[in-house]
């Protein structure tokens, strides 16, 4: 593997050695990364070498270079993600996409956008908004993380529901390949039957198939006029019930709907002073966002869909946003997940998904799952409810001896392949996901995922040591 | 190739050895196929032997006794390809998904649907209609398109502006490999981010990566009240700003938005006995679907539409359907496009897309690199217009003599990859297309579609001869 292995240059002389290789290539040494925040994880910088190359034939030419030298890459964009997917080594050199940052072309009568991988999903949603558009797919780290990472692992975030994921926003991509070549299918158009669609291989690659450059993404119309809630609720069901009402409502958009169980909730609001007096005792929060032709039409959807639910769904409370302001802190309290990170450093968190029917019995296992283990385990449960995606932290510091997080990951993962879920939904598999990978996946799909990763990187050289091959 | 030789098997030989393999599977020979409808290619039931297995562990069965004896396979569904991709030689053997034809479960609280490849779209519509479901995505050929073969070509059809395709529509997916051995990836959730996305090779692939059985698909709500109208239009681009009024209508759901140049829809008239008088002299015809809450409120859309639009768009014709059999003699102006083989047998078609901005400018320029190579040169120009999508017909009866044949596929493909669009639609390559592919894809697209095929496929088993590697 050649991730784990110190490489025969120094930093400072791949530094040196990479200088040079082409006019748009600006190459960072140990001490021009010093002191940088790393990102997520604490060793995304440990090689010490960035390459960052302003345009794909930059991107190609120290590519080639490190396959001719056998140099592993490591491709980094917004350095957002939660599973070390970024994670480097001596020896390795960081392929990162930071000056692939141009907006290339809007294009507004077909709903699309041409984009460099380094572009972070706000600054893309600034630009689209001013042609009255904006992306399908919005997550809470949008001011960070870049379109290419978002490609790498399949980002979904709180539009999924209703749009899919990024490979269903993904029209074209342009990426280098192991080689040195370059790749390129910038298709405009959603309609492709032209041979196997190949740059599928990137979306959720997580970097082990090559370097994506430029994206073309689907844009859609924005919608501005908004009504935010929280409601109480007993339980997924009766959230799924919620979300179905308004997603019935002909005039309706719902934009978001997140679920947050009642240990969530309660920590989160203490923690940032929110007032929780509207929800009943150990309820779960269900926040729902929706768009209409007028703020007032969304409002009235609202108040309207509070009124015929409240009984039939047995509700535990419920409040509107009465401004933009107040719809920003309910947004806050599900967004800023990592509130409880100081109280409980490192705690182990999972990011899995299940068919939104099986919710309610899978937290349930669950829990019993974790009491088994240790009487005193509870996790923070939290997430996508319309589509099945759920965040779990377990309330305990990390990191976990080994086999207590062998336990763990057994309790949290077992059955979910099963039910037709993923054990990793929208976060990839990276550094800390590679034994769930290897205990979780289906064997066969490891099996063909090592001879296509053998074919196209025959070295090992894009971002080893992460999703095993 | 494996395709273009003669086996060592004759066909009677052939279909002895592979009976009893499994006891799920039937196998015809050349006597229970002489006199079978080779559906749309003369050659597709060629090679005189069929398996049709029942079960994924029979097909399993089948695909390792053709790997370790070295016998082609050419995977089939309804035999409603249009491009050759079900061609069949003798030698090989045809596994096709007609008995895996069970609907395994309708989720409807999910919206999500567990098929066996073999499952005519039009059998899934109907099941999924007790439910209040439909499929996401609706073509022509429901009543004989298998969800398996819409897989292995990305099919499109009619609502793909809107929905997507076929890989848009996909959760899951069950395949035999050529090795034999069964690749199961039946999740029911959209966002999962668990390593490489391996089954999006079989989307697309035109059976070149192994054999799909069983499918999970989205499913959608049933919008049954709809209104149907033709509109006269001078060129894609009022089209367009028609599909987009219709599209911003909050209350209004677009369900269809096909554009008939004006020597299709003149000469399909005549020949069904149409009534054009709506419609001006010169002028395209625009067929528009949409639904709503109520009839009523789909047909006053309608009404107002056309009003609104009327002068801005300077509209050259206008009619709404009356009844529900007028709707459908609408659709069969557009769905029957096969109405001109008769007078010109064989004529060469094709099925591109481009961005939606750049259609008028390509059927110009298409229209005088036609007429350059011969100006007696016409085509039939019709398709779904919100996506790009075009199907164009040389009015001449075919096959054309090589060169020709070269020529006018030079004029049609020429510029549209870099334009962003596909020489390939929603057909596929098949055998028909191969030159195309050749020619038109991206080398660097062509040559690691070879490495991946060649790490999947050693021996080259699997459909040969048709997406060349």
């Amino acid at each position: 593997m050649a991730g784990g292995k110190t490489g025969r240059f120094t930093p400072d002389e791949l530094a040196a050695r990479l200088s040079g290789l082409h006019p748009d290539l600006v190459v960072l040494g140990p001490s021009e990364l010093a002191g940088r925040h790393p990102g997520e994880h604490p060793d995304n910088l440990a090689c010490g070498v960035m390459a960052q190359p302003a345009s794909t034939a930059a991107a190609a030419a120290l590519v080639a270079w490190c396959n001719e030298n056998a140099v592993a890459i490591v491709p980094q964009g917004g350095l957002t993600g939660l599973v070390g997917g970024n994670v480097s080594h001596q020896g390795e050199v960081i392929l990162s996409s930071a000056r692939l940052n141009r907006i290339v072309a809007i294009h507004p009568a077909e709903m699309t956008v041409e984009v460099g991988a380094g572009v972070p999903l706000e600054a893309l949603q600034h630009a689209a908004a001013a042609h009255g558009l904006t992306t399908g797919i919005d997550l809470g780290s949008r001011g960070s993380a870049t379109i290419g990472g978002m490609v790498s692992t399949n980002a979904g975030g709180i539009l999924a529901f209703r749009n899919g994921v990024m490979r269903h926003q993904v029209l074209g991509i342009e990426a280098v390949l192991p080689s040195g070549a370059v790749f390129s299918d910038m298709t405009r158009v959603v309609k492709v039957s032209a041979g196997p669609d190949l740059k599928q291989l990137f979306i959720g690659g997580e970097g082990a198939f090559g370097f994506v450059t430029h994206v073309v993404l689907k844009l859609e119309p924005q919608r501005a006029h908004r009504a935010t809630a929280f409601l109480g609720v007993t339980d997924a069901a009766s959230a799924l019930s919620v979300i179905r009402h308004f997603r019935s409502l002909p005039a309706i958009t719902l934009e978001g709907a997140e679920m947050m169980w009642p240990r969530y909730i309660h920590d989160a609001a203490a923690l940032k002073g929110f007032d929780l007096s509207w929800l009943e005792d150990g309820a779960a929060a269900l926040l729902i966002e929706v768009s209409a032709e007028t703020v007032e039409k969304a409002a009235s959807a609202l108040e309207e869909g509070l009124e015929t639910l409240w009984e039939p769904l047995a509700l535990k409370g419920g409040v509107i946003a009465q401004s933009l302001d107040q719809a920003r802190k309910f947004w806050e309290i599900r967004e800023d997940s990592g509130f409880y990170y100081p109280a409980v450093p490192n705690a182990p968190s999972f990011d899995i998904s299940v068919p939104p029917t099986y919710l309610d019995a899978y937290v349930a296992g669950l829990e019993a799952r974790l009491k088994a283990i240790d009487p005193s385990y509870a996790a923070y449960v939290y997430g996508h409810i319309a589509d099945g995606n759920l965040h779990l932290t377990l309330i305990k510091p990390g990191p976990l001896p080994e086999d207590e997080l062998l336990a763990v990951e057994t309790a949290i993962y077992t059955g979910i392949r099963e039910a037709g879920g993923s054990f990793s939904a929208e976060h990839g598999v990276g550094f800390e996901k590679r034994h769930a990978f290897e205990a979780f996946a289906a064997p066969e799909k490891q099996a063909l995922a090592r001879v296509i990763k053998q074919a196209i990187d025959p070295k090992g050289l894009f971002n080893p040591g992460k999703v095993p091959f």
